[in-house]
């Protein structure tokens, strides 16, 4: 039987990697890297300085290529769930033709396997196919959520109080629908306006260019906004979360 | 000045610990530890294992006896803000007379500390009560969130759709709220009834004791019930967390 590991690497910082996820690293056979082209460069190169301080030789790396998504596509789960599909297949036969029986591949994941990525439904879809067959475990991460919360000194959560995920396109779309919300996902900033909210806001976390911004959205989402575009126009990409918490009346 | 360390050390798995809460258990000279009583023994001694094993002597531990909490009183919030107060009196009472200045104590949080946890409200009401003062930081953890949906090898999310975090009480109070629902700190299986749900449910994550069913509601909720009364008297306490995800209609 082939073995497969699915390990959270946590948000950027290379000291996030639990105990856990470097031993799971010293005991692959085959890491499967899918390439996202041109940009991230640095998230490629921050995944290969772990597997070359964890991982036990020998070992092999795989490389596939992440295919293109449609982004300009209106209709959004169909254009993910058609871009999972095709890089499903070149996963299938990264798996195929990499790995032997007795062996065991790694994807190794941003964050945490569970939070809004892609992996384990892609994981899914394989062995739903059949093509493949394989045992597989998954090894949680410090998400980038986390390494808000812990950066901002903060938490999640008010006291027995709910607290909402929810995406940039969501929430541009439908607005406010808790009194604390975290965003992942958010190309638009969608938090503007949300002038009686306070924003945790935080970029590349967990990384030597982590940039942390806190305070009410009035106040300070134009300097977000301006922090965010120069950064990306600087690095070339951007990943950003953020925590909305709606002020206490007695503090507007 | 004196530094403070509150540090995530996992779900339970003392391998969940990252390799930055190891690096910092091993610069800390005070471990403050508030025993929680009678109960979670096991909890407090697999604290100490982690000291033991990642501490760097000559450090110290001190402890505090952890205040009742009133679990019978009518106003939850109001009931633990009590609590929370009066445990933060005497964390105080511990960072003032154990921690000399240039000294860095630490509290060790299971899970995260952004997620469900007083840890750092006790810390930012020590602040504000203003008789000690100190320097301090946040170490992500594990959180049991993270354990349950790697156990059951699922995302948080549906693709681009929202999750919400909530509470047994506010469960029991609202019925769902939401496709997706993580409930934290249920102490009465509060997912009765909610047949059209499946149920990704987790006890005592992380550690040599834990227990995963997963299932539609009306398939398996009797079988969690029965489990969870049985845990719970067997060992005298359980934590355990559950994801409710809708079932897509085709499948009811």
């Amino acid at each position: 039987m082939k073995r497969l590991l699915v390990i959270g690497i946590g948000a950027g910082d290379p000291d996030h990697l639990t105990l856990q996820a470097a031993k799971a690293i010293a005991r692959t056979d085959v890491f499967f890297l899918v390439d996202k082209g041109e940009v991230k460069d640095e998230l490629v190169r921050l995944r290969q300085d772990l597997i070359a301080e964890h991982g036990r030789p020998p070992y092999r790396i795989a490389e596939a290529r992440d295919p293109e998504r449609d982004r300009d596509a209106s209709a959004y789960t169909a254009a993910v769930q058609d871009w999972r599909s095709r890089r499903a297949l070149a996963c299938e036969a990264l798996i195929g033709e990499e790995l032997t029986d007795g062996e065991t591949g790694a994807f190794l994941v941003w964050g945490d396997p569970g939070v809004y990525d892609s992996t384990l439904a892609i994981v899914e879809e394989i062995l739903q196919r059949g093509n493949v067959t394989f045992e597989y475990e998954v090894i949680p991460g410090i998400s980038s959520v986390a390494t808000l919360t812990a950066r901002h000194r903060t938490s999640l959560n008010q006291v027995g109080r709910p607290v909402h995920l929810t995406t940039g396109r969501r929430l541009a779309e439908e607005g406010a629908t808790a009194e604390d919300m975290v965003v992942m996902l958010d190309a638009h900033c969608s938090f503007t306006g949300l002038d009686d909210f306070h924003i945790y806001w935080g970029a590349y976390l967990g990384t030597p260019d982590e940039i942390l911004v806190s305070g009410n959205v009035a106040e300070v989402g134009d300097r977000i906004r301006e922090l965010r575009a120069e950064a990306r126009a600087r690095k070339g990409w951007i990943m950003d979360t953020y925590l909305l918490r709606r002020t206490p009346h007695a503090d507007r």
